[in-house]
């Protein structure tokens, strides 16, 4: 038999529980803060938007978490994913680095988001809600809550941004096909919408608005929660079934990875795959370097201040200290809409500030170079966010490739492009540029940071 | 643990051969003519166009063939492919039947198409060959075939039927990123196409159009072959691996299915499910019924005649006897392009006339209806071409309904719909119509089917 270059878990394998890294944390992360009071929030101020379960997991200090058997029925339908050794790529690249990579592109909907959108619409589905509404960029997000919704027969609303609901709309049909309702963002259905246009009638959206809109819905409407799909600690943990699978997996190739590297808009993908080996090295078990990836027109990480803001460009959520360009700042209309979010989750940013994780920035065209690659030796089309860890990964093994070492790298497929193809259509065509946040908006956006007293 | 839905196959239990089912025919299929003199073709008819392995496996009357090591390398990277219980879509239906599922979506592209599309690159490749031309209808065997070039490193030129080219742009744009060429059919590029535009410049195209111009470019240089995505023995057989694996999964479930139901364009998915199946009935060992579900617009098997016919528009290629509805027919433009062939393969048209296998044919909303049932149940959106076997499917389930049956029924979903969703937006829209075939058109095409002794 030849050299094996996939992974795959028994069934019986499939995790029991999820990670918590807020266990293994050598100090909290900054306390949620009410934005009126500057106060610590407690659970009755997330009461109207979120299921008691989640907002209990928000704040637990419990290092395992059971996963409800009814959420691993359904996990069962795609999970355990795939781990593959790269080895074509490696052959390409001429690197002596051993490449793996998670593949969480087998889901309904073709990314990591399900893991988190089955778990929260079950638990508020327990709780006898039966309708929510969320944001979505790229649109993985909305198909994914979609799919949940319609296995526990929930109504799911949800405000896409404009410039990927115009890129992309086969991804509303998905929605649709699931049976959910999708509206472009900003929209005139909500009062945040409505004075985005106001000021700006031409607003391509962003994420920042889409989660004003959906969360002004939800709070407005007793039968309705609110479900976000990245950022938040809940979100982040659902994910880490990722790299619980990966751990094991890495056992099965006798490999331990030197580094692993995750795209990052929000941080959900990226935690999901790391958090685990993160826990390692807290714990001083065992070590690896850590590499966020993100869009350098939306670099949070790189260029971003570590402050309070809110999750929202409407202001309507609490303060989380986290790596942000501020609340108002909209991202340049780049491909990745996944990635294009204002802030970074507040574990993902505490970690950087710990020096736990290093991140760098690329840009676009770069990005589908190293994605098409990935296309043309492992035959999968990574989605555009994806590209962005394919591209991290591509930099790790020519690192190894100059330095002569043998490392291990391990990376986080997280989507593929089936709904994507318009930019490599572009990118083909020549018609795909690079792109560059505005400099002055940035600092504006940054100057207009919420001043809080534990800045 | 929950009842189970999905059974996998270990790696080591990949299937090492393909089944031919030509050693188990109680009476060989008709022998492949050369239009000119008449009479049967042999090898060095077919040389310019196949490599020399194939032409073999076309021809050959061993039960089992064994899959090259290095086309059961490319498998492994999603072979075997899951079996699943359709136990969401079972609660729905309220039937006492048990639906099983082979998926094949899993796949790189997306369908059943890379288990051929592998196998004949690989021959080609070892034979010296760098160039393949072939055709396309809805793009998944040509996105396919780009796949495969681009693991073995071969140029890779697709004749696309223009109203899936128009309908579809993102396969064209998937068979780009793999590396290949990707043409409108009919085009300007060959006598055949440039002979169809002279007499219909706004022609959508068809299969039969399109493989007329890629053989022609293939006939014409020495160093190009040609491949086909279904319809020939050979391609049927490397699908069998389909319906081996399935075989393995049945036994893993503890049921033996009744009915086994497949869709059927040129005939390949179908045959890669059901030939093995088809084998132990001829074999006598154990009893399915066999249920081909085709297109009402395009209906080779329950409308067409069993006679001598051309592969392809053109007139270029052999005659085989198949249940046809004459070359020049040409079908509606219905979404389920890879569906729109004249005419259905050797094999599955003599089995049709052995009595082994029944049809039955569909419209184009009632399959739809029922991709959309099975997307919100069991999650996968279905290509256009699977909700026919998904439409077949849920009427057995529904007749086991009625007749308090609790038969085991197993169809294939042969692939996703992802680059389809332009169709599922139609639907939601209202803009999908059923289509019917012009029967004044069928019945000119039936009586121009060529003269032969035989017939």
């Amino acid at each position: 038999m030849a050299d094996q270059i996939k992974f795959l878990l028994d069934e019986e394998h499939l995790p029991k529980s999820w990670y918590n890294l807020q266990a293994d944390l050598p100090q909290p992360a900054a306390p949620v803060l009410h934005p009126g009071t500057g106060q610590p929030i407690g659970p009755a101020d997330l009461e109207p938007l979120f299921a008691l379960e989640l907002i209990g997991q928000e704040v637990s200090q419990e290092r395992h978490i059971d996963i409800p058997e009814p959420v691993r029925e359904v996990y069962r339908r795609w999970r355990p994913s795939p781990l593959y050794r790269a080895r074509a790529l490696e052959q390409h690249l001429q690197t002596p680095a051993r490449l793996y990579y998670k593949y969480e592109g087998v889901s309904p909907t073709g990314s990591h988001k399900p893991n988190t959108a089955v778990a929260q619409a079950f638990y508020n589905k327990a709780q006898g809600i039966n309708r929510l509404t969320t944001e979505t960029g790229a649109g993985q997000w909305g198909s994914s809550l979609a799919f949940a919704g319609s296995l526990f027969d929930m109504e799911i609303e949800v405000y896409m941004v404009k410039v990927s609901f115009n890129q992309k709309p086969y991804r509303k049909a998905m929605m649709e096909t699931f049976g959910a309702t999708c509206i472009a963002s900003p929209s005139d259905t909500t009062e945040s919408g409505r004075a985005i246009l106001a000021h700006q009638p031409d607003s391509s959206g962003s994420l920042g608005i889409a989660i004003s809109e959906a969360v002004e819905r939800a709070a407005q409407q007793d039968d309705t929660k609110y479900a976000l799909g990245s950022v938040l600690n809940h979100v982040l943990m659902h994910q880490t079934i990722i790299g619980i699978e990966a751990q094991k997996q890495m056992e099965m190739t006798g490999d331990y990875p030197d580094v692993v590297v995750g795209c990052t808009g929000g941080g959900s993908n990226f935690a999901g795959l790391v958090f685990p080996f993160i826990g390692n090295k807290l714990r001083g078990e065992q070590s690896s370097r850590i590499v966020a990836v993100e869009p350098a027109a939306c670099p949070s990480l790189t260029k971003g201040s570590f402050a309070y803001d809110f999750g929202d460009t409407g202001q309507l959520t609490p303060l989380v200290k986290m790596h942000t360009l501020g609340s108002t700042f909209v991202p340049p209309a780049f491909h990745a809409g996944g990635l294009r979010y204002h802030g970074m989750a507040p574990l993902v940013s505490h970690l950087a500030a710990l020096g736990e994780i290093e991140a760098s920035a690329y840009q676009q065209l770069e990005c589908f170079e190293a994605g098409v690659i990935f296309g043309r030796t492992e035959g999968i089309i990574p989605a555009p966010e994806a590209t962005h860890a394919v591209k991290g990964a591509i930099t790790e093994a020519l690192r190894c490739k100059e330095e002569g070492k043998a490392e291990v790298i391990l990376f986080n497929l997280c989507g593929h492009g089936h709904f994507d193809m318009q930019a490599y259509t572009d990118y083909f065509a020549g018609k795909l540029t690079n792109h560059s946040y505005d400099e002055s908006e940035l600092a504006m956006a940054l100057a207009g940071l919420p001043s809080v007293a534990a800045q």
